[in-house]
């Protein structure tokens, strides 16, 4: 939590995964974002995992730090309200259709004369107005044909989805740039903008700026399978004495020096370099078109060492290595973790579950970082925020929570689910 | 390209993938971006694909819509007008280390009086100095592990690397994101920030703003292997009578009652939760729970049509759902490339091959995108910049041309590589 944002507020219409991040990166950075959901809770206030009480500890990690108001928008009523707390707060993210009662039109057209010109982004699932999701967005992309064994036939290779919602995550921080860069617009001209950021844009745009599209077009064909090797460069897996699995990359020359020294194959490595007349230290080429017979000579050494003493090797050369942790492990990885100061304590977590939970991934030498602040309850700033940003009195708050319009907080909930 | 950033100027020392990006998306949304190299090339200037002349394709998309400056950075002087012009310009974005001629310090003392207070954001490996790369921080995060077929035996499973640079791209795109953040902070108090951001941080802080840290530790071990299925809800892969993969998903009523119509499933659904007394109505969970029943039906009912009839079933019915491609057919693929309003021609690259290039993944409605720009030829823009940056006469331009500490385009230099 560094207060780079705090002079903003915004109105967050979200569920799953993509706009609910582009909120919790504004919150990290002191952004006040009013996380505003149907009164029992969005299509994601369910996600797995639940606990045994029926909490998401997806929901309260993608939704820190965030304020949280509960509406009937199945309801005219709750709806109103909803548009007028963007109106006038003149930003919002949502990922609510743009024919949902949420659009930008309806946004502008409720805004009192001096509110800042409305400001609003748009997580879509195609451009042209489909629905998708990450993991269809995905499989368009390419990348799941090209995921996994290397001697998978390539005709015959079933997909293999990536675990991560990698789209999810890459559009959730370009919607909050994407966010930050109509604002500034803004401050020079006084104009506000709709910005539309269709998740399968990010992926096949991606595909783009990668340079794979433009590597499939030149090739015309596809890319050899590389199972999990660096395209393009020397990286691969290895495999300890001892069975520990660790990734190695070599991308500058003191990287591949450093790396022939930890593994002690300078001889057999300059034999190879005679019998197939390259040099390996002349850069990335040489080093992956020539991969398998490298990583033949690195495999039998890492075979012949246990992975203290490998990690101890390639630690004092300078390598680029990482061993490979499942999940469980990594959480509780001390290096990672718990000695790691982007985590710090989060005591106050809907679910009652204590654990470490994360700052912004961002750190600013000489400026402390606040604690991580917990995810609200479904509706707790429900009569705060209507009363700040809409002036509405207790007794006509009293009135909407009657009516079955607004909802409190749900902290004394106990669900079945 | 749109203008929302036109009043901005941002020098960007930057190799691989991550830095690029945050300096493309900036550029894509009209910044001045000028990204300043080793006079001949960064370390990525020859990353795959490289086309016959040598150009990387690689390297020509991740750095469309930049200037080009470059400088002998291995002598003192290159590397002082490298500092005068990050501090002059007062934001730089780099992944050079914190301890190299580029430090914020430096930066920041060379500054002249009048010069918006310096902003860097400075992308690392691990947050204590440790180097990292998209692979190796992946292979901390678990994810590795949890990838590839479902009935691969956990305690021995290999681990299978994403092949998207996820944490390069989610990275790339948060600091375009913070750097925007620390502005709009100067903007409001005059005060700059240094930022920094480890590639290692996004990957495990990413574990933790999922859920998925506080999911391990809530269960105390690992999560059981999903093959392609979605974690919590209902989706898969599956293949038609002709041989077609897809991609299905339904986490919301409508997209469950819609595919149960497109694959004609009602009845042997109902006989199902008869059976298994469950409601698959009720939400993701029951649906989750017993998704290997679910997905024995569905995947039956796929394999008794082609897929031109699914296609259209699901599309009438609103799934969500998208067919497996290639990274061949997808950079063919008119829906995604041809007749997407993201892509438009790039007829001026440095490699001279021509295809369609990605505009900003946000379109802004009422605002005409301009067409995307190319790359520029290293070394470009040495003489502009430093004339109008640094006040260099032309004179002075050519001495240092003279010397070798500034080089000029390189549009003509017949690369062997």
């Amino acid at each position: 939590m560094y207060q780079l944002l705090n002079d903003l507020s915004i109105i967050e219409v979200s569920s799953f995964v993509a706009s609910p991040t582009a909120g919790l990166y504004c919150a990290q950075m002191g952004a006040e974002v009013i996380r505003v959901d149907y009164k029992a809770g969005g299509l994601d206030y369910d996600r797995y995992m639940l606990t045994r009480e029926g909490r998401s500890l997806s929901w309260e990690n993608l939704n820190r730090a965030k304020k949280s108001v509960a509406l009937d928008l199945r309801s005219g009523e709750g709806r109103e309200l909803c548009v007028e707390l963007a109106a006038r707060t003149g930003q919002c993210i949502t990922n609510l259709p743009e024919k949902s009662f949420l659009s930008h039109s309806a946004m502008k057209a409720a805004q009192p004369e001096r509110a800042p010109d409305m400001t609003s982004v748009r997580i879509m699932g195609w451009h042209d107005g489909r629905q998708a999701m990450d993991f269809t967005v995905n499989a368009a992309s390419g990348y799941p044909l090209m995921t996994g064994p290397e001697d998978w036939d390539m005709a015959t290779a079933p997909p293999v989805n990536q675990v991560l919602p990698a789209w999810d995550f890459i559009t959730g921080a370009y919607c909050a740039f994407a966010l930050l860069a109509a604002l500034r617009h803004r401050d020079a001209t006084g104009e506000g903008s709709e910005v539309r950021v269709p998740l399968g844009d990010v992926a096949i745009g991606t595909v783009a700026n990668s340079g794979m599209m433009a590597e499939m077009l030149y090739r015309g064909s596809d890319r050899e399978r590389l199972g999990n090797a660096i395209w393009g460069a020397f990286g691969r897996d290895f495999r300890s004495k001892d069975g520990v699995r660790f990734m190695v990359a070599a991308l500058t020359p003191k990287q591949w020096d450093g790396l022939v020294e930890a593994f002690d194959l300078a001889g057999p490595i300059g034999e190879l370099e005679t019998e197939l007349e390259v040099d390996f230290s002349a850069g990335d080429r040489p080093r992956f078109e020539n991969r398998h017979r490298l990583f033949e000579l690195f495999q039998t050494a890492a075979l012949s060492r246990d992975w203290a003493e490998l990690e101890a090797r390639m630690a004092s050369h300078g390598c680029t290595f990482e061993r490979y942790r499942t999940a469980h492990e990594a959480a509780n990885d001390p290096v990672l973790v718990a000695d790691n100061p982007l985590f710090g304590p989060s005591p106050a977590n809907p679910s009652g579950f204590e654990y470490p939970a994360a700052r912004s991934f961002a750190n600013l030498p000489g400026r402390a970082p606040d604690d991580p602040a917990p995810a609200p309850f479904l509706g707790q700033h429900s009569e705060e925020v209507l009363a700040e940003k809409l002036g509405l009195s207790s007794g006509a708050i009293g009135k909407l929570v009657d009516a079955g319009t607004v909802a409190l907080s749900d902290k004394d909930t106990i669900y079945h689910r």
